[in-house]
Formats: C-alpha cells, structure tokens, sequence
C-alpha cells in the first residue's frame, strides 16, 4: 500500500497552530515558564483569538499547557512514568502499601457485570478495597480491587489488629487493610492486563481531586492464582500527567518521542 | 484516609446526562441500533438540546456512540482487544508481517530527539518503517519502527528479491521489508513498554482514515538485544475503538468492567 493511495484529511486551521505552537514551545520555553497572553500569541501567529483559544484548549487536554487562574498559562511538566505491573508495584498489601494508599473497602454482592468479569455467580459477596496511588506529591490514579469471597474463604483468616482487635466495629479504611494482608499470602501465577482510554467518573473524578469526565486511562488487571482468578483491579490513571511503563529490557526507562518528531521524514 | 477529606467536585448538568444515558444505552439498546432523534431524547430527559448534544458528543468521543450521516446516531461496537506483546504479534518481519502491514521506509539522520530515544549519536542514518495495523477490516494502528543503522550493520546483510534484484530501485516499501527480514535474525532479549495518550499527528491521522487530533493511544517499545537497544517502535492505537490487552495468566481474555459498574457502592 502506498501513501498515494490514502486519502488525504483536510488539516483545521486551529489543528495547524497547534502543531506550530507545540514547536514553538518546544523550542522556546521550559518547564514552568509562562508563555505570552492570548492577545500577543493571536497577533505573533495572525490568527483570530477564537482560532487561537482552540488551540491552546487542544494543547491543555492533551497535558502540554497548563492555566493557572491570575498567573497565565505555563509550560506543563513532562508526563510522569508509572511503573504498571506485579514486580514493580509489588503484589497488594506488600510494598504496594508503599505506591497505593488504602481509602476505603466495600462488600457487596456482585452485579451481574461484575460477577462475570470476576467468574463468579451473581451476587457472590465481593470485598472491593479502593485505593488511591501517589506519586511525586500528586494523586495519579484511584483502584478498586474486586476480590470474590470464595478467592478470599481459600486463604487462611488473619487476627485483626489496632482498634478492631479491641472489639471496635472495624473501619471501612481498616477493612480494606485486612483484606490486602489476607491477599499477600496468595501465591500469584500471573497478571492479564488491558489498557484503554476513559473518562473519570464522579467518585473516581473525586478521589483524583478533577472534575469528572476527566480522561484516564483505564487498566485492568487479573490476577492469576492455582489456575483461577483471584482478584481483579480496575485502576483510572490520570492521563494528562501520567504515562504507564511497563519494564523487562532492564535498559534505561523508555524515552518518548515527542510527537512533533514521531513522525518527521 | 477517609472519603468525607477529599474535597468534592461539581458535577456538570451534561455529565449527569451522559452518564443517565449510558445507563439508558446499556440497558435498552443493542451494537448498532439506532438510539432516538435530539428531539426527542431531550423530551424524554427533559433538558436542554445543548446539554443534550453536549452529552453526547461526550458519548462519541468515548466511542459509545457512532454518528452516521443521514442514519442517526447509532450504538458502538464494543472496543476490539489488540494483544500488544511479542510473543502475541512475533517480531517484525515474522508472524507480525500478518498483523502489520508495511507502507514505507524512510531513510534520513536521527533528529537530536529521536537519537536521543535510541542512544545513538544525532545525524546516525535510521531506517523508519511505517506500517499499519488492520483487526476486523479496520485500520487500528500506525507504527513507525527506527532501526539505528549501527544496530542493523551487527545483521547479515539479504539479497533483495523482486524488482531490486533485477536491479531496478526498490520501492520504499520494498526497502521496508528488507529492513524487517534483516530484523527477523535479531535475537531479542525483551522489550520495554510505555503506554500514554496522544493525538493523531497530521499523517498518523491519514494512515488511520481518521481527522487529525484523532485520540490516540501511543504505545513506545524498546526492543534490546545483546543488552543494547536494536529498535525502536512508536506505534499509535486509535483510542476509540482499541482496547490494548497483555496476556500473561493464560485465564480468558481480561473482561472490561463498564464504567457505571466499576465503582458502584
């Protein structure tokens, strides 16, 4: 197939400025640095501001631009790498505690959804530990870590500590933790993963402290365990900020290729 | 932490909309119906034909809804799963030449960002091979796979077949194909990854039949051999009808969880 045979899509006006603009940005400001107002960039580029303002919206989604109220738009800071998988996370309740930071637990019984994407009967009790995950001071992604009550019943039960220990009614947060410590003692044979574009809920949009409808990228992970599936998250990470990494090579961190150069020949 | 810290976020009237019509859409609605006219959906949830318009215009871009000129706004097809691995697509030029099909090659110096991503000095000729991914008759994918041509020279050079062996010039898809068989005899020790969003570049945007600005997600990968990067592959996943999946656990493929049921409480 040659490239003559495709056709051609016509370029928008505010698409053109853009790409000039990712240029410009690139090569003349840095992280942080506040880049001229609207009225100096409409008359640099001789564009209408309407044009201009589309391309900067454009800009801002796709995490290169920043507004800040009183001060301006500023240079976005590079997308941050997260390390996506068991051996870098470490399975749930063990140096994972580090990375993802316990909210919450809920038990419900299954939706009819959820009960199949788990592979139990509908309405099977499910512990669902919601986690948010921290990186470079910023919440990066929220996880709900659905695990069936029959994954769970195969682990031995382990003593409560802190204040449900005590006889207190356990707290939602304390829940989650023991149900992450029952889960270390599972022996994981594996992880299946899917990643796809979505937007941010209202509890999740909450959690990551942005308006819902924000896009995230959607990872879904099964865990593996004796041939069964053990637990399943569904993580949304914030995909202006974040870029998921998923390592083996043991080279250096995998460099992106800013798009202006992805396709340069 | 508890829930009742975090900060709460408005939400927006078109919000609540789409997300009352996704639940409409799951539940009454099949892939491929047409769903009511604006006028009528507006009626039914009694809101403004903008909000209105603005839910849905959210509904497409997340690729639950497809609008067909002069049929109506149908239900989307559920995202397709691409496995993205070697083991699933092999390596370039062997069982891969069946799922990517090779457009071009260009031949030009490494640009200083490009050299950068690849560890060789900037102005090092780089073969780029541009291929395309097609699953279920679509295009899904653009990729441009940068060989350095330091790592290609540590190959045994091939005889070209076809027109460049009768000694005419090899078309630029020709020369692509040279390029992956002599890729074919590298032996890869692993691949790293990175997975972000992004936005069709102007001919990323052509290859896909899609406008540019296209949501895409870019997939960076890092193939080493002998401990030093042989390649490198930007490949860019249309984001509204991808679902890129990792297989290791060998259970069924990871099932999506849909959005109204992934945090329900």
């Amino acid at each position: 197939m040659g490239t003559a045979q495709l056709t051609a899509v016509p370029e928008p006006k505010y698409w053109h400025l853009r790409t000039v603009l990712l240029r410009a940005i690139d090569s003349e400001f840095s992280t942080g640095q506040v880049i001229p107002n609207e009225r100096e960039l409409a008359a640099r580029f001789g564009v209408a501001r309407a044009t201009l303002r589309q391309a900067l919206d454009q800009l801002e989604m796709e995490g290169r631009l920043v507004r800040r109220r009183g001060i301006g738009t500023l240079v976005a800071a590079p997308r941050v790498g997260v390390p996506v998988s068991r051996r870098e996370e470490g399975w749930p309740g063990g140096s994972r505690e580090q990375v993802w930071q316990t909210v919450d637990c809920v038990i419900a019984p299954a939706t009819e959804q959820l009960a199949k994407a788990l592979g139990v009967p509908a309405g099977e009790t499910v512990y669902t530990v919601r986690r948010v995950r921290v990186a470079q001071g910023q919440t990066v992604a929220t996880e709900s870590l659905h695990v069936p009550d029959s994954a769970l019943a195969r682990l031995p039960a382990i003593r409560l500590s802190g204040a449900a220990a005590e006889g207190e009614e356990p707290g939602r947060e304390e829940q989650g933790r023991t149900v992450l410590r029952r889960l270390e003692r599972l022996t994981v044979d594996g992880e299946s993963r899917s990643v796809e574009l979505g937007v941010a809920e209202a509890d999740e949009a909450q959690l990551l402290q942005r308006p819902p409808g924000t896009p995230v990228l959607v990872v879904t992970t099964q865990y593996a365990s004796g041939g069964r599936l053990a637990a399943l998250a569904v993580a949304t990470y914030r995909a202006d900020t974040c870029r998921l990494t998923f390592g083996e090579t043991g080279l250096v961190e995998v460099t992106p290729v800013a798009a202006s150069a992805r396709t340069a020949s």
